[in-house]
Formats: structure tokens, C-alpha cells, sequence
């Protein structure tokens, strides 16, 4: 099986760059937990997600996280490739939300057909203006919406990537996806418990009330 | 004088798609305070600025504003042309803020050359990529930053952009680009008056120790 096949730009690149793609990448596994990139210093390759979960974030000088994206199967990320354009003048880490398998297909490589590839071009194109988009939707969020909004878009958002009501996750992982305090997460959720939305136990949420939350949203 | 010079990129396209170009493109001007382009339902096309500056900003669902970006000589704007790729899935607004002459390149003729063009499909990724990298420095301004740095950093770089430490600019003005209201915006700026940084008069901000706002941002 030939994962590059996978990139939907694959079958107009010449036999040529596909082999050269083909012989130059290679699977890589990372651990739940695993930190795949850090910040723009290391430019190890664009990472095609094969199965797990990728999550794309920034850091605040004091350590403060906020989530910018994440990356499920088929997904690709570009910016773990930061050195294939010059313009790209930000840090974004990455880590393994789950146990993950990508392709890794290294940025030299990568970068030396994309510059004689109008196809290969025009998809990373497509791709930069897809996580475009989800940095704006961001902004919006950050800036316009309350609190409440965006920790019920959250709960609600992970319940359906889980497919399960039932949310193993701590509060402050939820502060560091919103870029909030974790006591700010801990308030709003003893909110939605006494609005009888989600019940709490140790380490877990449950939501009890989708409908309630998407009010929340809504409203 | 083709004004398509500009384009870093326009000597590496073939004759003919450099024939198509300039025969496309046409001048146009706006007055300042003029709306140039208004979300995603409008594809006017890339706008090269001549002379004059542009601002690009997003508007929340009560007419709220903040600024993404501004442009300037020779920048140039792609999100004008948003449908030249499917992937931009966000709306932005454009004012003039000065009196501006932009060249405009009709979206249909971009993308068609943009197509089979590695060199434009690429200038085109780097553009883009300037661009998402200015949204990153927003997102940590306005998650990390607090108003006083965010607001001290914006009056110097407009004394900057305007070569000048008199600024007529109004307080609601200011809270439009940094997506804050009026009030705080007041609020903010007396305070700076009071330490001596800047002097207020009707529609105008003096600056006044320049090194006293550079301190506030860096402390």
C-alpha cells in the first residue's frame, strides 16, 4: 500500500516525482501524549496522518497553550514543514492526542517538486487556506464569543470526534485546547452541572444534555 | 509602466500568460474610508496596491471589528479574490484607509494561470503564508498580551506607518483595529496620559515618550 496515494494531488504529479515521494518517506509512530514538532527550529517533514489524532497549538511565553487545529486520518500537516516556504514566521507545536502513525515525507524532498509542480503547488495551496480557515474561525471565537460558548462547542465537538458522551479528560487539558485557566474550565463546568447539561466524577465528563448545550451555543 | 512588475514572480511566467495578464488587470481608485471588498460572495479579483493602504479586518455578528492585516505599496491581496481557491472558507472585509490606487487582476484570469503555473502557484503559497503568519502574531496578541502592551504597540506603529508622533485618530477607530470597545480603549489611553507617555487633544494622540510605551511592551 502506497500511503501517498492518499494525497489527492498524487496521480498528476510525473512518474518521476511520485517515485521520488515514494522512495523518500517513511511511517513513523508516535505515542498518546509524544511531542512529533516544536516550534519553527525543526523542520523534520510534512506529516501525513495515517490513523490517531494530531493536535496543532501555540504557546505562550509562559507556557500558556491554545489549540490552532487538529489533524485526524488523511489529514496532512504542512507546518511541522515550516522550511518549505520562507513567509512561514510562526511556531506551531505538535502533539499525538492518540497513539499515531503518520507518513512522513521530508521537506527537502517535498519542497524541490512543489517548486516545478503546478498541481503539487496548487494543493498546498488549498491545504495552507484550509488551516487559514480554521485560524480565523479562531479569531472569531476568541475574540466575540463567551466563554460558554466555546466550552460547549468544545464538549459537544470532542464528544463527536470520541462517538461517546462519555469524555475522559481533565480540566486543564480542556484549559490549555481554549487557552483558559484551568479553575475558568472548572467554574463554567459546575455551571453546566447545575444546569443539569454534563455531570462530573474523577476525570471524566458526561454529557447529559446535547440539545441544552447547543442552546448554549445558540443563544 | 506594467504595474505587473510588481509581482516578484511575473518575469518567470511564460510570455503569453504575462500577455493575459496585463491586458486583464485594470486601474481603479477608492476613496478613503471606502469599502473594497465585503466577505466571500464578492471575487473581484487580486488587488496590488499602487499607492495609498488597505486594511483587512473581521466584523463579529454585532458588527464588532478587529484588524487581521494591513497592506501597503506593493503588497498585495488575495483574500479579495477568495474564490480562486476552495479552501477559503472565512469572510474578510476591506477598507481603504487612505486614498488608494490598487491594480486589480480579475479572479478567473489568476487562477487559470495560476493553475499550470508552478512559479505563480508558489509566489501565490508564499503570499498566504505571510499572511496566516500575521494572523499567528493576532491570535498571541490577543490571548496572551494584555490591552496596555497590545494598545502601546499600536500607537507606535502607527507613529511608524505615519511618520509621525501626532496621530488623528479617534478612540473607536483604535478599538476597531484591536477589536475592543471604545470605552476600554479611553480608558487605556488616559492612563497613558497620566504617565506622562502621550498628551490628548480633540481627535488627536501626541506621542510623548516613545521609550516609556517600547518599556510597557517588553515588561
Amino acid at each position: 500500500m502506497n500511503y501517498l496515494t492518499y494525497l489527492p494531488v498524487f496521480d498528476k504529479l510525473t512518474k518521476s516525482q511520485q517515485d521520488t515521494l515514494t522512495h523518500s518517506a517513511y511511517v513513523r509512530k508516535f505515542n498518546q501524549k509524544e511531542l512529533l514538532h516544536n516550534g519553527s527550529q525543526d523542520c523534520m517533514g510534512l506529516l501525513l496522518v495515517l490513523s490517531g489524532q494530531l493536535r496543532a497549538f501555540t504557546i505562550s511565553d509562559d507556557g500558556r497553550e491554545i489549540t490552532i487545529y487538529r489533524l485526524f486520518e488523511r489529514d496532512i500537516c504542512l507546518f511541522s514543514a515550516s522550511c518549505i516556504m520562507n513567509s512561514i514566521q510562526f511556531d506551531i507545536a505538535i502533539t499525538a492526542e492518540k497513539d499515531t502513525e503518520v507518513l512522513i515525507i521530508p521537506s527537502e524532498v517535498y519542497k524541490n517538486i512543489m517548486e516545478v509542480s503546478a498541481p503539487l503547488a496548487n494543493y498546498t495551496n488549498e491545504v495552507m487556506a484550509d488551516r487559514f480557515s480554521d485560524v480565523m474561525w479562531l479569531i472569531n471565537q476568541v475574540m466575540w464569543k463567551s466563554f460558554d460558548k466555546r466550552l460547549a462547542d468544545f464538549l459537544l465537538n470532542e464528544a463527536n470526534i470520541e462517538g461517546s458522551n462519555t469524555l475522559k479528560i481533565t480540566h486543564e487539558t480542556i484549559g490549555n485546547h481554549l487557552g483558559s485557566p484551568r479553575e475558568v474550565v472548572t467554574r463554567m463546568l459546575k455551571y453546566f452541572v447545575n444546569e443539569g447539561l454534563i455531570a462530573l466524577s474523577r476525570g471524566t465528563i458526561v454529557i447529559i444534555d446535547k440539545k441544552g448545550l447547543e442552546k448554549i451555543i445558540n443563544r
